[in-house]
């Protein structure tokens, strides 16, 4: 389409219309984000690679979601593909453990997971942002039923240990009251003339409309207990029918008590832009993403495949790999090409000849740590008595949330809780350091801190410790600014035959959505590379 | 149980302890509770009418969810129950319209919903507050499945015709917008010293700490254009992959434009207590709880029974009603006593024999104008084109708001919005006014200035004006502070051998657990007068 603003003799609203009526309401709402109405958008949809590959070969390294992402789209655009995976299933960190899976950690700790029918963990991704438009446009294309999933839940708790006695707190109440309390403080001294320089007299005074409305201040900008201020903080005895209904309004905290708590501390969980709401987790867990791809390309993938070795030269590229069934015994294959989606933390130590930039690169990416446990209990008792419906109790013990079901909501039967998720920090290297069964112990000893019904509902847990895990070392690429202004560039370049993708090589490290952007740029470059012969 | 705060000789912690390992985790929750650990909850489960009606009768009036929690639980009870419902249904206003439907307003409005096969709306209740535990529970025992409901979703708009040239603006821009500005003028105005009479020094510098990391300020507590505010404010053009994934921060609004817009009157719309997350809805549409509760007393009811008197005398009370399918046919049914649901707004008409205290409450309490208008489109453009899943836009014009569907997010398919939901002021009245045509027109005129897919994508719509309910000839009973100091405990108390019941007997007007905890009062304080002789 021609450039529409340098369209003459027409007005932008003419102009609109007039794609209205010629393109339908989609191709006007699309000329609209060209004019500048609406928000740009990363992910554009599906990717087009025009021309004939004439045969190319390309072989994908791992059949995680950049993988078959790039395995999906260039068997599409006419490519031979072939995958090779190390584990024996697809999916790579887009995982689901059921009952009756065994998983191995490095160090030989393997567990059955000894969960009921249709309860799971989600070890690595758990939750998808609305704005991630790639890998929901793929979950659309195939077929994969998505759920809200909570992030917030103004019900749930945030708890200090050293903090209101080590009593948790509503999310709610710190919410509000942090809110409350500012705007009164702030009224304050709008009111005493403290805004006359920075603020016009005029917005001043709808300011404090602003702060009254918002942070619910009474008629003299007070923050106070009141049935209105409850409205919001929710009440001591909620309103209820008949001559019982009377409502008791609740206290608010102090300010120097919600200070000094610490626990706004986690309320940007909430506001980042990453965990806003609407969030997604697919209806029965997050291998239905990778379950979906592999019903697309599972004929490609060889499974149980230990790349050991990977060879370019100017005519084509080998991989050589161990079938871990058969220990030992060494197979190779080759391609005209390679799309290597093999976390940098295995591939560093994988032979492989490329040049020093990208060398360096895969050298140069730190994983984070993480370590996750899920805990089944005999009863959804955060529902039934805490009225838990979803979301995550952020707290300052070395499990640092619990995070409830998003699914099944108010279902009379047994529940599983993330029990811990640890990100970095010394709590993931204490948890990882510990056997599988001193984890679960730990974190129904710290749970019921928060939830005293812990010891007594308590039936049995599983725990991952990704810096264990055999197929990432890790859990995800942890780039520093320094590292990535370095070696960004360097990791994502073709390299001969050669290029990377995953999420560690995406400015979205550790979700899905970094791994199919990468792939999708790797594969759109690398096709171009093609095309140009 | 004896008092615990008055055993001797144990610490708190002992006594919690000593009662988990004798009766289990959930006993000592509850004990905890009563130790002012947990919250207070209005609800307390399940009710038990103790002891034998000895075969007394109970007529109820009004099969909705008042009557129909009476009917199930004074059955339960031992009594003899029947129900007079002038429908041709259960629910009341617990109801969904769906494709096929036939509905008729006063004045001889008659409209049938086109929609496609699984789209609804809910003219009347539409989401559940997490805390409305007596519903919830009823939803738990009689088994209707829940979903949640977004109410708050980032990404929907908020929309002023007079602000930012009528271009709706994200809800997320607004919040962290607001937010960002209030933090740094408070900031500022702390280091300034203008807190010093309030906040001690300690606290001071906690506080500007908690702005920094609330607000979203920078080193110098400023809020500004970055990368880490587009975190929470979300990018220009988003993180990507690849070569192609460096982000593009946003620009934040100006505290000015934030103020005019006006927009922050609508943030209260999503940190209400009745609108927190986790809010739900029934899979499959609201009357899937009328229906659950019909199929346990659905055998109690007769429908299209338009009650036209009521006389009551030291005996029983009498119903006389009208067989609405037979017109002029009267009927009569008699019973010891009589639980009346029956919204004022039609009792005030009815002749029926109680006291002044009762009659004048009848006569007191206005009703609640409201419309909802349901809008089938040909594609779910909001989610397709932008990114919106769930949730409510508000907006100034008429329609005050639109809300996407909380389900089916990401089909392929068509969709139904809620396109306009008015609650009293004179937009009420307006959409009243008009027939259903023109309502359903205006609904699209006025959101297309929202969604100006609207025009090309819509279908059809149907919608329901409560002032012209035939049933309850409003939405819901609106108390003023002082029509409930002088009426309400005159409404709830029993007159003679009739009590009433139903939202507009409770602290929740208008919503369903007002009903339920209103009944569920009623017939506690009706089963106490015929326990007591």
């Amino acid at each position: 389409m021609e450039k529409l603003s340098k369209t003459k003799g027409m007005n932008r609203r003419d102009l609109l219309a007039m794609i209205g009526v010629a393109a339908g309401g989609a191709a006007m709402y699309h000329a609209m984000t060209n004019l500048g109405f609406a928000q740009e958008s990363g992910y554009k949809g599906p990717i087009k690679l025009e021309g004939d590959p004439k045969g190319a070969s390309v072989l994908i390294l791992g059949a995680g979601l950049a993988g078959m992402t790039a395995a999906l789209e260039l068997r599409q655009a006419g490519y031979k593909v072939q995958i090779l995976e190390f584990n024996n299933r697809p999916g790579g960190r887009n995982w689901t453990i059921r009952g009756g899976d065994v998983v191995t950690e490095l160090c030989g700790y393997t567990q059955k997971c000894e969960f009921d029918e249709g309860l799971y963990i989600n070890p690595g991704p758990w939750r998808i942002p609305y704005h991630h438009h790639a890998l929901l446009d793929y979950c659309r294309r195939l077929g994969v039923k998505l759920e809200p999933f909570q992030q917030l839940n103004r019900n749930a708790f945030l708890h200090n240990t050293k903090a209101f006695g080590g009593k948790p707190q509503r999310v709610r109440d710190i919410m509000t009251d942090l809110r409350g309390h500012v705007s009164e403080l702030l009224a304050k001294t709008t009111q005493k003339g403290a805004l006359d320089e920075e603020v016009t007299k005029e917005d001043q005074e709808i300011l404090l409309q602003a702060l009254k409305s918002w942070g619910i201040l009474d008629n003299d900008y007070k923050y106070k207990e009141s049935v209105r201020n409850s409205e919001f903080r929710g009440f001591k005895k909620d309103p209820g029918g008949g001559l019982s209904g009377e409502p008791i309004p609740s206290t608010p905290l102090s300010l120097s008590d919600v200070l000094n708590s610490g626990l706004w501390r986690s309320l940007g969980n909430f506001a980042n832009y990453e965990f806003q709401t609407t969030m997604f987790q697919p209806a029965g867990g997050m291998d239905m993403i990778g379950k979906a791809f592999a019903r697309e390309v599972g004929d490609l993938i060889t499974y149980n495949a230990k790349v050991i070795k990977i060879e370019q030269d100017e005519s084509g590229v080998t991989a050589y790999y161990e079938d871990t069934t058969k220990p030992g015994t060494v197979n190779k294959v080759s391609a005209d090409w390679c799309v290597c989606t093999i976390p940098l933390t295995v591939l560093s130590q994988i032979e492989m000849n490329v040049g020093d930039a990208m060398a360096a690169a895969i050298r140069a990416v730190p994983y984070a740590s993480s370590v996750k446990v899920g805990l089944q209990f005999k009863r959804r008792f955060w529902e039934e008595d805490e009225h838990i419906f979803g979301g995550i109790s952020y707290t300052d013990l070395p499990i640092r949330q619990i995070s409830y079901p998003s699914n099944d909501y108010l279902s009379t039967g047994k529940g599983v809780v993330l029990g811990c998720y640890t990100w970095n920090g010394p709590n993931s290297y204490e948890f990882t350091a510990m056997t599988p069964e001193e984890r679960v112990a730990k974190c129904v000893e710290y749970g019921a801190q928060i939830h005293p019904q812990y010891k007594e509902e308590f039936e049995n847990g599983i725990s991952w410790a990704w810096h264990r895990s055999p197929f990432t070392l890790g859990c995800a690429g942890d780039w520093s600014d320094e590292a990535r202004k370095e070696h960004y560039k360097n990791l994502c370049e073709i390299d001969g035959r050669i290029v990377l993708a995953g999420e560690h090589a995406s400015y979205l490290p550790a979700w899905m959505e970094g791994a199919i952007l990468s792939s999708l740029d790797a594969i759109t470059r690398l096709h171009q590379r093609v095309m140009a012969g």
